[in-house]
């Protein structure tokens, strides 16, 4: 079995804490590495819940100041699923005191931030990966492995969407302890930074850099009670949806929608891309296909195809069950930490990296820009 | 255009004299074909319905008795569309006076009375064809195509289903003029000959003869009103579900069911067939495509396609509009018809005729007596 | 049947005019009118394509001078089937004629030709429709009702794709009798026009008034050889794709996409309505359903209902067979033209008529501009 | 967290053995239960395989006889994860050294068989379950609630099919390690015993008991090699395929059919339930979704509604992620376990336990009877 152990510090427990702890629970079961993560300590401000996460998961110590676990000699590595407005100072610190970082996605407020952060590891040199999962769904590895066998050919059009519908009731109050996507100061931006950004970066990682774009945003319902304090009603700060157009380096168009106003779509992270040759559709929601239209063929059998991502010569599946057997929503970060930390055994970093999820901050940026000035903006 | 004209006579004005009648208007516009049919006398028994439906469609003259139509030298061909319990006398009739003959499905109450059908055009010589629709929805064409190519290999299973709801209600009559498919004395039987005769002469042109059966049948509102006397209850004497299993002659195994009491089910004539090679699956609520699995491929990239069959070098397509255009459930009863029409210019005649036609009622037959017998019935 | 007649004279014999021709043919045989159009004349510039057409449909006669067709006093009704830069002059003679319009879509080069064309017929006092088919397919009619039934509520987003693949070949030349639409010249625009425009017009129909828009235009292939001189090749002056971002009157924002280069789809005319009580999404690929999500009902039964647009009280399916039964391309040609008969009679004119089609022209107008000028305009 | 622990002795280190020792790490972080099962022994023949398998998933200790295993006082459940020829003679043993027993499916070799287990297990009153994991698909237990909640009301129609395509190539031997499914001597039967019992188990857990059938089995492939001799053929023992029709209790009728030769399928385990008030639909292949409709409200926007069920009110869902996340292949098992730890402190066993599942097992033996017999059989 594994032959090295890493000390992992998260910070954190809320979805994210939970989808991290359960990764590094199971991931040395399914894939062979030489590394095995221990659960060393959690740390987040309330003590209560952060016992009871503790002890489900098994951490062996918590802590309530992640400066203070960014300095313990037996952490190797700190994982942040804190809100987007630490992440910038935790990376940071972290660097200075050698730490590897896994940093949930969005990278930073902004890109400046990012660009401090992907300096601060880089002068470091640690290891280093943001949490953008769903490049790690099969049917998503797939799509990525379609393009590089030059299935799809000269690219014309790539179609990005990410819809929701949990925001449409008026009554939902912002901010507080669940709340805090819908509040900008702590967030960010919305649906930008929540959603947007794993679209994109999923379209940067297929079909290469975005070389400019405009947009639109909308905020819906203007006022929301906070959540901490009922009584009070508060403008929203933040976009609940967003929607661009661009042009990729490479030529082709693009449309990016984001929303939670949706009504009907719970989760539909979708795309579709275009070219000479064929083209390939996922959806979210149908996480277990990926959809192909092969030009080359004889024409009169062209189709769609619904390809169902399950055999063992698919990305990650050898690793899991028996074709036919689905995965589900945890397993991307379980696949996600397996490159990690496979990365880390081969030297070839797995992606995103900081730097890399800098890029994905930067169109984010000029996405937020353009919506305020109306025009094209380059990235 | 067309050189010569084909003067028919049709009897009924129902449902089916309505689509048959429609065929007759349109075949010439988008069909290049010798023949011109002529909408010569149009036949029934009530005389004001019949006036009005001959107007509307422009059938030139009414005849109210159908031996007298027979018996009119202008005409050509004799088109059946009256209930199933008129179709062998009427054929008959027709061959003894030299027509040709169109007979709508099921052939006859029973292949008794098939087999003399068969038997009287044989020996008139006249040129005849069963309406079995569903043959000419051009995916259904296709499938048969792919057979052809050798796409599906070594058949394994044959399923097919087809299901609808309209009877579910208990306060719905039985009898009448537009009922009669509920009555045995004038339609044979239920669903058997009305929906599972398309599913076995689908089956049967696809996979080859059918050797055994093992059915069940079962009538589950046991009393309705009559049409005709709503005051008045009857036992119900049709069977409102068949199921079989079958064996083909190529070693396939088979199931086949039809109903009337799936609820949420329009029109669902569905059938899938599987071989060693690849596999295909229509549906007829969604008649513009075609499933079909090729094996033969690379692995990684098999699935499920869903073509569009609406391109020029589909069945039938290239004569109607352009790629991506669909047709509708009239177009069979056109494409049927123009089919019939070349195989009176070609001398290759249009299938299914009355004997091929036959061998689905002798199946029927076998799935009825299975019903009763319990124990597998060869055809 | 049918008390009256009107006299149609049809100009052009491609695509639409044999469209047209079989809505002329088959509208009685399927609406109960007061009115029977008699296909008059019919005009086009080529006499021996024309003869063969004529015969083919049962056009009484035939006109080789559009101007000459427009002053018969024997035509009750011009139809317009030829290339875009004709609408114009011909709907300008006709309405000072004093004949009736149907004019295919789009209704013109520009929203100036437009606007004079709207002011003609009004001032001319004459009938007058713009063939936007697509309104007629019953599941897009549905659609509207349910809107109209309050079942969307607010409306948040708009998306809307019209997808083709068919000019990827860089072999395919521009220009000729059947490739005008690659001719800016001829047609005014590329997709924004021919796709778009049919985009346009359902989504102002199902959610009101556009207001401002952002677009981008790209020919991907730059240069291609002339159908009517193959050795020639010209720079291609069309939009090969248009996209664009756009608000609604009603706060609610939308993209739209149309392209002639998305690989494997042939005619992926879609759209997708969120509003806070449900949502509504239509794909002409899938023609006969609307997916419609209904967020008023119990919660935990909530999901997209795959609604069978064919039973007898969804718009349009009573004239035609029975529930289960799909229509296909070329009945939303007819129930155009019934409803434009229906309005004649009813006097409430079918709609878009000259006058509302210029909104949709406008809006083309504003997302060309916009696609120059990179800024948002307005309407 | 958990109070008390349940020390788990698990036979078998295969496909099953992986997926509940999953389960044994998974349950306690997502389910709130006072009993943590602890992985104290695995137990198979091979030992070097075995000492891999315990290291890899934290079995504390191992033992290479089962009958040791049965005996050690520190086992509190014996978990039966070994070829279904050894499930008789440990469920023996292990009932009469009063452990508990978790028994993977089929239960027996036959129903005699069954029947002395399930006396054994009374006899000494230890909780028990077999492993029908597919009652444990959400979307499955989601179609009993709509049953339970009367949304289906008199049912008509079942119809069941469990179809995969991994044994047509004639090259892959029979028995072995691996392969022991393709050997009646182990196995019992081929796909009645593998796939039906799902089915089935399914079947009257919606739907209830089953009264008749006839049936049909083939094998299509008659010989293969031996996997552990690959120069010996031998003709091949098991069905290849299955299928029947039935009569329930209850009046409905049903179609059943299981292959491993319906080529493209790779585990479409699906079922269909007709009502007068509704139908319920899944398959396996979109585990995630549930179809369903509702004959009960408006007409004309009735339709066939795709289920996400991922919803907190959905069947599991709550222990797991947020709306929109899908689970996996694997959560089944988890969601049994949960259900057996949770029948233990509840005194309401979980279902299906050894009894239960002893009716599955007698419909097989009258399936397979039936076969052979060509009548129809009783249960």
């Amino acid at each position: 079995m594994a032959e090295k152990t890493l000390n992992i510090g998260l910070i954190g427990y809320g979805f994210m804490g939970r989808a991290h702890s359960n990764a590094y629970c199971k991931v040395n079961h399914f894939f062979d590495l030489d590394t095995q993560p221990v659960l060393k300590a959690a740390c987040a401000r309330k003590p209560e819940q952060l016992a009871e996460f503790a002890s489900r998961w098994g951490w062996e110590s918590t802590e309530t100041d992640w400066r203070v676990l960014v300095e313990r000699d037996d952490i190797d590595a700190i994982d942040i699923c804190s809100p987007n407005n630490t992440h910038h100072d935790i990376v940071m610190a972290a660097a200075d005191a050698g730490k590897m970082v896994l940093c949930e996605k969005p990278l930073a407020m902004n890109a400046e931030e990012g660009a401090e952060m992907a300096a601060a590891v880089a002068k470091a040199g640690v290891p280093n990966m943001v949490w953008f999962n769903y490049r790690r769904v099969p049917a998503v590895a797939f799509a990525r492995q379609l393009v590089d066998e030059g299935r799809i050919g000269r690219p014309f059009h790539y179609r990005a969407k990410y819809l929701q519908d949990w925001t449409i009731d008026p009554d939902l109050p912002q901010g507080g302890a669940t709340l805090w996507r819908l509040d900008a100061d702590i967030a960010g931006s919305g649906v930008t930074g929540d959603l947007l950004a794993h679209s994109i970066d999923t379209a940067i990682w297929l079909n290469g850099p975005i070389e400019s774009v405009t947009a639109v945003t909308e905020t819906f319902i203007k006022e929301r009670a906070l959540q901490d304090d009922p009584g009070t009603t508060k403008p929203v700060t933040i976009d609940d949806a967003c929607l661009f157009l661009a042009r990729f380096a490479n030529g082709s168009l693009a449309t990016f929608e984001s929303t939670r106003y949706a009504r009907g779509r719970k989760n539909q992270n979708s795309f579709e891309l275009n070219g000479d040759k064929g083209s390939v559709l996922f959806d979210l929601e149908d996480a277990h296909q990926l959809q192909y239209f092969d030009h080359t063929g004889e024409e009169h059998v062209n189709g769609w195809r619904t390809i169902l991502v399950t055999d063992s010569d698919h990305p990650y599946m050898k690793n899991w069950w028996v074709p036919g057997c689905v995965l589900g929503y945890e397993h991307t970060f379980i696949n996600a930490l397996a490159d990690f930390l496979a990365g880390l055994e081969s030297g070839v970093p797995a992606q995103p990296d900081i730097a890399s999820a800098l890029e994905t901050q930067k169109i984010c940026d000029a996405v937020l820009k353009s919506a305020e000035t109306g025009i094209w903006e380059r990235v």
